[in-house]
C-alpha cells in the first residue's frame, strides 16, 4: 500500500468519527467537485460529517454525476447542488482525441473496443465558462428536480480560496 | 446557501492550504468511495493535500469510475486504486426498477427518455460481495494498467473503523 490506511484510520475513528448520523444530509446538499489531490471538500469549506453528498470526478463534471444527483435527490432529499472546477485542473490540459491516441498504443483488442466506447473524457478549455455550461446543464436537466438551487464555483488551488461564478 | 462557503472557507485558505502542490498525487494513488455525507475521505484515512485523487459516486462503484481511472493513472501517474464501500449505504436499499417508477411519476416526455436511457442504477446488495466484485471488475478491465495494485475495504459508519476485504 502506498498508504497504511488502518494505521492512520485509528485515531479517526477514536476521537473523530461521529456515530450514528443519519443518512439523508443534514443541509440537503450535494457539492460536484474535482477528483484532484489538492481538494480537501470537508476541510476547504468548513463542511462536518453528515451534511453533505459529495460526489467527485475527473474535472467535477456535471454530466457525468446525473446517476449520482437522481439517487441523493429522490431518495435521500436533496434539493441544492454546488459544482466546483478548480484552477490548475489537468482537465484544461488535453483533448479526448490526445488521450485516446496515448490509450491506443500498445492496446490489445480488448482494449482498442474500450476506447472506441468512449465518447468524451469531457475535458474543458475555459475554467470559469465550463462552471457556467455545468450550472446551465444541471437548471435544464428533465431528471433534476425544477425546485433545485444550482450555483457554481471556483477553488483556486493557488490560495485555497473559493470564488462563486453563477 | 444551506451554507456558507466564502465564510467557512476564510479559515481554510488562511490556516490550512497548502498552495504550489504538483498536480500528480504523490502516493500515486486513486480512492474510489461513496458520496455518503458521513464519509470525510481525507480525515478518516489521515491523508493530506496532494497525496491522492478521490473519486466519489453513488456507491463507491467502479463501474462508474473508469473515465477518473484512465485520466489519473495516464495523464497523472497514479497506479493503486482503493475501493471503498460502507455500511449503512443507500445503494443496499432500492432496485433500479423501482427508482424508474419513482422517476417516472409525474415525469414529462423528456424525463421520461431520461428515465429509458439509464441502464442501471449500479446499486448492490451484499456490501462485501460489491467491493470483491469491484475490485475483480478493475483487476480484468482492459484500460486500467495491468501492474495496478487494487484493494477493496469497507468503511464502518457506525464506528469509523475501515477494514480490508480484498
Amino acid at each position: 500500500m502506498a498508504t497504511d490506511f488502518v494505521k492512520n484510520n485509528e485515531k479517526y475513528a477514536k476521537d473523530q468519527h461521529k456515530p450514528n448520523l443519519p443518512i439523508p444530509p443534514s443541509k440537503k446538499l450535494l457539492i460536484v467537485t474535482c477528483m484532484d489531490a489538492r481538494i480537501d471538500t470537508f476541510a476547504s469549506l468548513g463542511l462536518e460529517q453528515g451534511e453533505c453528498h459529495v460526489v467527485r470526478n475527473a474535472g467535477g463534471c456535471a454530466q457525468d454525476a446525473i446517476r449520482n444527483i437522481v439517487i441523493s435527490q429522490r431518495l435521500l432529499g436533496t434539493r441544492e447542488i454546488a459544482v466546483f472546477h478548480h484552477t490548475g485542473c489537468g482537465m484544461l490540459t488535453f483533448t479526448t482525441d490526445q488521450l485516446k491516441d496515448i490509450l491506443r498504443k500498445d492496446a490489445d483488442d480488448a482494449a482498442k473496443a474500450e476506447v472506441d466506447k468512449i465518447g468524451s473524457f469531457l475535458e474543458f478549455k475555459d475554467l470559469e465558462e465550463s462552471v457556467k455550461e455545468d450550472v446551465k446543464f444541471l437548471k435544464n436537466h428533465p431528471l433534476v428536480l425544477k425546485e433545485t438551487k444550482v450555483s457554481g464555483w471556483i477553488f483556486r488551488v493557488e490560495d485555497g480560496k473559493v470564488v462563486q461564478v453563477a
